[in-house]
């Protein structure tokens, strides 16, 4: 089959790789409907996160099941179905209590950027729709794969209840979606923070009321402007440095709530200044399998189109052009069609 | 009046200082009944916080009102009051949402094991008792004013819940009142961690289940093992340290909430391990205020007996004595009677 291999800094490669096997009885494999270029994958595209042989590359994906090994029981050939980057059992005390991408079994599902994919434990990481959705629908429901269950966990994470006053820093596709998370969860206030036009206006689309330019101190400075000196109820950080990190608690109010899913690349955190804020802290891989049932059923519904943080789809081939673009900024988010 | 000074690390004296006095219209001056020496008094006590003057200190209190500013017109004379270390107008927003110790005009209550003490904000900081108490509950409701309402908010930031399986870290009184919390709130299993036989015998009579003598990583493992591999519910994280603060991330399941009221001392987190960590963090000076009326109750009801963590009582003027018995362990808290 086709794929994309990352074989170093800025040096993405599509050609044949080995078809994929159903290495264990509860594996799936998966042809492609639609894969996608995640933000995350921009830390391995930019050398920040150290490669040690060329990699298959990509985690998100959605397609329907060709092949399914002896102990799948729930999932079957033919359907249509969208997964985790994390694969999960689905049954552990860890996916019990919600927090799959901490399953005690877990995989990490790679190599998604290509025409079929092998995803271990199916019958856990899977969830199928009810029937094969129209074309229109697969972009939106791609992104419950990752970006779109990520900016819910990071809205769920940050306790975002109606009325409340919610920040969003960091305007890639998870912040967006951030956006049209806290939206769909009855924000009263949402403020973007963005200094990229074609960004602040899907913001805005999303569900934005506010968009502030400004970063680091000045930045917090105009969220308490924005709350009368008080900070944001919930602040959602999706960028994963620590100028945003520390933008974000020193947004929030004393007793308020940061969802944090930008996966924190050299970002440490003072415990005084962390006591003193008295915020609430939580983040993490997005536990997406807890998410998937009701996105699935809000995309069917038309009642969200996160598909929408897809600005630019090109064919699958064209996957080096895709990081490109994201890595310049040019894109927001590339959708890559086998 | 008499009272305590801190001149520099292990050197508190006790003598003559002026008498307080109302300086603003919303002060009110409290002849002490008991007062008592703070497990973070020791911080500056052996000089990890550095002193800039001799200071007065001590910050937990509890006494008959003597007189109120002009403006103060809740409180009255010859009440029973108790406060907690951080004055609050009990009105602005940060008190409205219950976070008291992060109040705009918040400030620091300190100088209190002495004859008399100047309490600030005396309506929003004070509750007094319907009548006076007996003596035999001076002791409980001392304990209100801070390292009971600590404990408290490190179980409630914990999020203890019933029947949840809790781990508290640090055997000091902060700790052994976090179990005692955690049992109010109805948890199951409580897991005390501690090599003090002493210390041991209060928390299971607090309610403790479990007692862990192993620190750091093989405390971590006990509490794998105690929990099948998960790890707690609710950590209460007591002490204030990077091995405290750690070994109270690595204990608690994935999803589960670590309250933590140690004030951090050279502390740091990893942004990724915290990620990977899965779980909620919450903490910060205990907004003792709003949990006032609600433990005043339980100890005048005869529910709770936080008084019994103090296993030294001393009259005021021996309070260096008291110092140098908590300093070396010989004491958990000291109680001091002016």
């Amino acid at each position: 089959m086709r794929g994309a291999v990352l074989y170093g800094p800025r040096d993405v490669r599509f050609g044949q790789r080995d078809d994929p096997k159903i290495l264990k009885p509860t594996d799936a494999i998966v042809r492609m409907s639609a894969t996608c270029v995640c933000g995350s994958d921009l830390w391995d595209y930019r050398g920040i996160n150290k490669l040690t042989q060329p990699t298959p590359i990509g985690h998100e994906y959605c397609g329907i099941v060709e092949e399914v090994g002896r102990a799948v029981t729930k999932i079957k050939p033919g359907q249509f179905v969208i997964g985790s980057f994390f694969a999960c059992d689905n049954t552990c005390p860890n996916c019990q209590a919600g927090y799959h991408s901490s399953c005690q079994h877990r995989e990490f599902v790679g190599g998604a950027q290509a025409d079929w994919l092998r995803v271990p434990l199916a019958d856990g990481t899977l969830v199928a729709t009810r029937e094969a959705p129209s074309a229109e629908l697969i972009p939106s429901l791609l992104t419950l794969s990752d970006v779109m269950g990520t900016g819910w966990f990071a809205a769920d994470a940050a306790n975002v209840k109606p009325g409340n006053t919610v920040a969003v820093v960091g305007d890639g596709a998870v912040g967006l979606l951030g956006v049209l998370s806290a939206r769909q969860m009855g924000a009263g206030r949402i403020i973007a923070m963005s200094r990229h036009e074609s960004r602040q206006k899907l913001a805005r689309e999303f569900g934005a009321t506010d968009i502030v330019t400004e970063r680091g101190d000045e930045g917090v400075a105009r969220i308490k402007e924005l709350t009368n000196g008080i900070g944001a109820d919930a602040v959602l950080e999706c960028v994963g440095t620590q100028e945003s990190m520390m933008q974000a608690i020193r947004s929030t109010r004393a007793g308020g709530y940061i969802g944090y899913v930008g996966v924190p690349h050299g970002v440490a955190l003072d415990g005084q200044e962390l006591f003193f804020a008295h915020v609430h802290l939580h983040g993490g891989p997005a536990p997406v399998r807890r998410y998937l049932p009701h996105l699935i059923d809000l995309v069917w519904g038309g009642k969200i189109n996160p598909g929408k943080v897809f600005d630019l789809t090109l064919p699958l081939e064209k996957v080096a052009e895709g990081y490109r673009a994201m890595d310049e900024r040019r894109a927001i988010k590339t959708l890559l069609r086998p």
